[in-house]
């Protein structure tokens, strides 16, 4: 028996013992689907645990070590994965207390195998044991699959990508369920640095002329029609500045046109980006792909990391969201529709109890999505239930997601999610709350019945 | 002993114990006075504790009910009360964990006597008996109200109300104290729908000519004194976006007239709303009545309900409010003036810690209101006071107030307030905060002492 | 053992123990360094403890109590101190649940030795044991810093401040250890109502040409050299509206010369201020101060009592603060700087999880300030660990500063803080989330050793 689960007692054990083997269903990631059509080995302890998490970087970068002395960047091709993996061992107290340490270590432990504590001294060992690992046959992609009893995962694919992993996997002789989800940032928000050319380029794809906003609606549809069949469930959407707003007819040809020539204003991007947000939401009551929307994310506040690095470099910095506003003219065209789930993400947590609990509570539209990103951790998951529950009751969440691109993370935050509902559950229950057998019933909802039917995973 | 019985120990329960049968004094609320005033039965059980919910439908609504279905609005006119309940119980398991549930539960139980859990299966036998309740001479109105303990229920009375039922109670040989509050939205705020033909009647109701500012305040003094003399010891005012700013008397002249004439603009109507509050709180001065500002829900958020089924039916969503800069004019006006008690209630949890507690712990004329509409909970309570008192104390706080138009639900929301208000204090205590006496003199104090205080309710 | 110590249990109980008797390091502060330069004894009990307090009189004054009557203010010259300490005494009530309570509980019980509680009838006994204590050797200032085993205060001391008694103490044969702080906001905020006169003196001290904007930095570096001579490691800036830019050179001195002119509008002085504290934080990059903000707190809001009292009355109040854009051209300047050290503090809570942790664990200058003012509380210090430390970790923060002008509460804030650590790290060890060996290595850190290494306070 480890620390942690010493940490659960009573009701909250049991329920935990009832759920914590539950299939994981990952409807929302950024796993690569390459990955399992080729089942190659991953190439280093670094390259799977550190270079690709932010989370590890961000911290390390906090703490005054360059990012091209952990491989990053053009800057940090070519060094050696062990020196990378000894300068994260000697800085692995610097995670004491973060979810990411919890990530780490229950990956180290119940995926790995190691049962001795990370340290410098202990860098090397765990280093020879991760690379042995990662050189067996257990550790191929497909296998950690199976292994981590993953039913579904859900991959986060650009709208122009041509789902060839996919295809490939699918065509294979493999069961394992990967599906593309569909993320049109890049041809829907003017404002987007590739908007231009990947407009031209849907245009080409789909052999409608973008140039005009119908035929543009029109290549869009037929993107989604492509994903769908490679299996998707869901369009995913990224929204710095939450606003939604139906463009009359001519302003939204007008807007549309300067934006396919690289010609609008800031302002006139927030607002045609708003009007497509509502476009898509229209598709998707047409076509039924869940809907999800990520906003309130200030991307690559870090200029110089930006130049030297590129996007997703642990820059990202939340910021207050009006989702009442914002979602307004959004909710007023679609929000009543049966046909329609729209799943909503948060990074201000003072939106939970204030503005979303009521709202996923009342239109019949809508979700709330679990704690997402910096919250995704012990203390944010007990937040959460502690701000939602009360007023949007269990039925109107999502369930969970992981929402990670380090692959060897998605059982621990599963796991991590399920103790946190254990947890809730057990507190419930002592507080009067709920009796057992309806804590009992949640926690299979919350585990992944409720994810697997928010996003329409049921059939395979 | 029921399990949220069990959830009580040590001091907690008993401080539960001192507190749980105090008199309940209801300062704020929405129960109808036609009811205590004619004594009649209720209609039918889903008359009572369905239809005129908006906690219960927007849940259902959220989850795909048909508010027709539930006999709402026209469309749901003359549904069958008992199809409604069961539509209600078939849905019973949507509320686990909310606090409509333990609201309900705690009615059900204490107040209809009903042992079992409800659900499909069990709706008849629930119908049954709670309409047979409804039936008996035990369940009219006055013998509920008695039952319950009320010493004192405030209903809410728009401020061209005749108060003809207040009256009639007082004249009656019922000893029940049922007074009104005065609440003047509809003649103070020029965007309310109703202003323009509000501000005439005022002037027809008074004999003021209401055509004028000066004549105008006037009126709205008659109506104060006429809810004075019916029993009124407060006023309620609801305001969306909070502001406030004392007008020139020009500036303000000019306004009016345009106001009146309903051709005033949006920003305008603000300002004049905000003018008029700070006159209503000069009022407040001179006639003692106390002051309630209810901030930061945006109305209605749903058209199409609001188009079919009218207002309150669930789309009010709470928004970010800004107290300091929002309340700045109406407090250097009066906030330092030991006659005004000025109550303010929030939906905005994040402003608990960072505005209200240190603005209640400074201005003399400030008190804080208790959790409001979705924060109403045992965790909203909670977070209430683990965020306001070590800021603001106890006395600067305004105690409870249930705020329903669900009667019978009056004796399970107090009793959620005393067990929440007796683990505060429990945990209190065993944190070494304060004593066991002491604690029990905050415990008595929140349970009634501080509302009746604070509203001015002490004389019968 | 008293109630305080019951409360805490298990590991944290030896945790506690391991770390309660730790030095005293203040790094931020408002004593006089006049005290410690004089050794006098301090005035009277109402003098040292009430009048000075901003939390004690603005709790009274909510309550009605008049502030001449506790001696504030012109209008309370001469009153009685004993009639002070009465009136304090008789309202003690009032700040049941609060900090205040916990500090001056602490101070009476630990500091004065009184065991019985204060009250009305209590009140003249406590005032002669306060006032023979404070007329004894034991309780002059420095006997009383020997006795609290400060290892090192720092005083906040404005930009055009002689430090002569900072002076007298390194010349005195005292050993204690005294540092100013270097508090340039009446000469780097033109919106501050002595700037224009302030950089005038400016100038005339450092016999540089303020008027130019060129003189106006060299004058500025030359207080800093003299203020990091008299053993100043840090700055302090008070900042209403968070902004910075980083101006261009004919617009900067454009904005100078109007600043120092007394012309500048409002929105330019926000942008001036918003340029002058890159500039100071560029300085700090070259000369190694330690650069703190505290955003957030709107002054004075209450025009009657800044007439009256002047500033501090306690009408200061929390607002709202954008970390993410505010700081943006800051950061983007100097952000990536290993030599800069840039504390942040808040006052709005719902920015810890939001905005702070995910800043503070990416930008290497900066760190996370302990709760602040109204949050430096129990339940605030343990909001603060819930929200931070999972996506901060424990290294990006600053340690503990105690922020008080009340020097007997000195030891009360650091006991809270250290009863809130071990009570935060005994909770991380009973869920599992870290060791009892890495739990008592990180008391340690941030009983201690964070504030002074942070402050880059270790060499004396």
């Amino acid at each position: 028996m480890n620390n942690q689960d010493r940490a659960i007692c009573g009701d909250a054990e049991a329920i935990y013992a009832e759920i914590k083997d539950a299939p994981i269903v990952s409807p929302h990631g950024h796993c690569d689907p390459a990955w399992f059509c080729n089942d190659a080995p991953f190439d280093d302890p670094s390259s799977l645990l550190i270079k690709p998490d932010h989370y590890v970087f961000r911290m390390l970068y906090s703490q005054g070590v360059d990012l091209a002395d952990l491989g990053l960047g053009d800057a940090g091709a070519g060094r050696d994965p062990r020196a990378i993996f000894r300068l994260f061992a000697s800085n692995w107290h610097l995670f004491l207390g973060t979810a990411s340490r919890r990530w780490l270590d229950y990956s180290f432990k119940t995926v790995f195998g190691i049962e001795e504590e990370l340290s410098a001294q202990t860098a090397d060992r765990f280093y020879d044991r991760l690379e042995a690992c990662l050189q067996s046959e257990a550790f191929r992609p497909r296998a950690l699959f199976e292994k981590f009893n993953i039913e579904v995962l859900a991959t986060t694919d650009g709208a122009l990508d041509n789902l060839e992993h996919h295809a490939a996997i699918r065509a294979s002789d493999w069961s394992g369920r990967i599906v593309p989800t569909f993320r049109p940032d890049s041809v829907i928000n003017p404002a987007h640095v590739r908007f231009c050319e990947d407009v031209r380029v849907l245009g080409e794809l789909t052999g409608e002329d973008t140039g005009s906003f119908d035929g543009y609606l029109r290549a869009l549809r037929a993107r989604r029609v492509f994903f769908k069949a490679a299996g998707a469930t869901a369009t995913d959407h990224d929204v710095s500045d939450l606003y939604s707003e139906w463009l009359g007819e001519a302003e939204r040809d007008a807007l549309f046109k300067q934006a396919a020539a690289g010609s609008l204003g800031e302002a006139d991007a927030v607002r045609l980006h708003g009007h497509m947000l509502i476009e898509m939401a229209q598709m998707s009551v047409e076509d039924g792909l869940v809907m999800q929307l990520h906003a309130g994310s200030v991307r690559s506040t870090n200029r110089k990391l930006l130049e030297a690095y590129g996007p997703d470099m642990g820059a990202d910095i939340p910021k207050s969201v009006d989702w009442v506003h914002g979602l307004g003219a959004l909710l007023n065209r679609v929000g009543n529709s049966p046909d329609l789930t729209l799943i909503l993400f948060t990074l201000d947590e003072s939106t939970y109890s204030r503005e979303l609990a009521p709202m996923v509570g009342h239109w019949p539209a809508l979700r709330l999505g679990p704690p997402w990103w910096f919250h995704d951790s012990e203390a944010g998951i007990a937040r959460y239930f502690d701000r939602v529950v009360e007023s949007a009751g269990y039925w109107n969440l999502a369930g969970f997601n992981d929402d990670t691109r380090a692959f060897t993370s998605i059982p621990a935050r599963h796991d991590l999610w399920r103790r946190g509902v254990a947890v809730h559950l057990g507190e419930q229950i002592s507080r009067g709350r709920m009796t057992r057998a309806d804590a009992g019933s949640i926690a299979r909802l919350l585990a992944c019945d409720l994810a697997r039917d928010t996003y329409r995973l049921g059939a395979g």
